[in-house]
């Protein structure tokens, strides 16, 4: 069956991402379906069992044998059970079985985890936190997740909360979060949080060539041309971002952050808010020690944690 | 040389405990002494040595073989090199070969750390802490220091800032902190930031029965006695620290918060306002899941943990 290889597969609410990578690491094969999350998670594990199948069986012809299948997906996962207890960004995922089921289609062994820290770990394993045993990975994407690595180990804690820096709190009494408190990171460095941070500021009459609807993409390209309130609101989420990350450095010594996520295309924007903030609030250390680098996997970040997890999950020996 | 005993030795700025632990973590000799800091390493260092021989050869009498020496230190601490580097509280102190000296004055291995990491170390092996693997232990002293221990090990992380909680952020435009930074929880919850906290609102012409020059101890019988401004005060420390434990619950998933030092005598004043925050910041998980607990070791914690250090070290085999 030749050289072995592990599918990874991240499952979004709008898109779904395959990857077979190597032993090494490489990417050998990909694709890319919509996930079509509203047709409930019966049609989406059919489609996603066909597509995995598709994908084993094209790698088999280039002689890569496919010895497992991780699976990162958004929400609360309990990876002992492999079940996807509850997703946000997908609609009527109650208990649902994932790993049993993929398991059955695809005849292979399979393992589950968060997206967040699948991000992180892919990151870890071959991107930007390469060669390194801790750090922090933020996920600016609609909302801030994140991932964190101590020691070469992801870190989630008896409360399954660990590396969940969107809900740190960077301002007592600042805009209420989507979780429901107050302040958090997520409500200004999200992508929800810079639009409703545009849309209260238009109202309150702040002029802007950009309007209500406006996504990330057109905030960054006004501030790019010097719209005063765009260059304002990155400076927001910057410094909100510089915060978060001192907390993060107090409190676990991790001393590298990866930017990752669709907003963090933004960086450059925030990210002269976010060193001035950590230059401000971080003392008993010199703040130069705190690094701050861009993932390098963009999209596929998930997708390469999640493989990477099946390849050392060690479920098949090579 | 009859059983094996460890003993841990704890440096402060005032006093130096000494403990004899055997290998079920019974103590079975302690003494405490006065450090008298002001006299000098050479000087501390050879009455520490001479405590030191005199508790081991106490013991022989008993029939305990001591196999090794734990040191806990406050300040900069470098446990590779068994140096401490510099320490706040012991005027002199620069990279002074602690492991190597105190080695050749009583013949014994000798392992180094930080006071506040040792402290967790020693409620999480003795204390408030035996049973689980991950919790966070803050000691609320002068200061506020803190270790964090994550799947039964001690985090400091590249930066060496691991666990120290005491500035983390939880007022942006607060109190100014003594590291420098503004609003670091250790300007609201240590004895330093609730004496401030005392002067500023009797300076601003707050009436209570408390003088400036009152400590914590005083503060708090008044607060008992339903001194308002006292009570004010406790509440706002302990705003601070439910702030702050909800970040390490959201960065770590640590689900168990020990409060330790000798400000921790007056937690029954500041847990109302800690778990009212709490409540109202942390909802992506019921807040209920986050337990806090009194120490249970007192002034001994990190001598114990210090002792429990240089069992761990395996540094002779009983």
């Amino acid at each position: 069956m030749g050289a072995a290889a592990w599918l990874g597969i991240d499952l979004g609410g709008t898109n779904c991402r395959l990857a077979l990578i190597d032993a090494r690491g490489r990417v050998r094969a990909r694709r890319v379906m919509s996930t079509r999350a509203a047709q409930g998670p019966d049609a989406v594990l059919g489609r996603l069992g066909s597509a995995a199948r598709e994908l084993i069986a094209e790698a088999q012809e280039r002689q890569l044998g496919a010895r497992g299948i991780g699976v990162a997906c958004a929400g609360v996962i309990d990876p002992r059970r492999g079940v996807v207890v509850y997703s946000p960004n997908l609609p009527g995922w109650r208990d649902i079985a994932m790993v049993k089921r993929l398991t059955v289609a695809t005849g292979l062994p399979v393992v589950l985890g968060n997206d967040a820290d699948l991000y992180a770990w892919g990151e870890y394993r071959f991107g930007a936190g390469r060669g390194r045993r801790d750090l922090m990975c933020f996920t600016l994407g609609t909302g801030v997740g994140g991932g964190l690595i101590v020691g070469g180990r992801l870190v989630s804690g008896p409360l399954g909360t660990g590396g969940e820096v969107g809900h740190v709190m960077v301002e007592p009494q600042g805009r209420r979060c989507g979780c429901g408190a107050q302040g958090c990171l997520e409500a200004y460095s999200s992508a929800t949080g810079l639009k409703g941070m545009l849309q209260e500021a238009l109202q309150a009459g702040r002029t802007s060539r950009l309007e209500p609807d406006d996504d990330v993409k057109a905030m960054a390209a006004a501030a790019r041309d010097g719209d005063e309130l765009a260059r304002e609101l990155f400076h927001r989420a910057g410094r909100a971002l510089g915060r978060a990350m001192v907390a993060v450095a107090m409190i676990t010594g991790v001393g590298l952050m990866i930017m990752g996520g669709g907003v963090a295309a933004a960086w450059g924007l925030m990210e002269a808010a976010a060193q001035q903030e950590i230059k401000q609030r971080l003392h008993i250390i010199d703040p130069g020690r705190l690094r701050v680098k861009l993932g390098e996997l963009g999209d596929l970040a998930a997708t390469m944690g999640a493989a990477a997890l099946a390849k050392e999950a060690g479920v098949s020996p090579g």
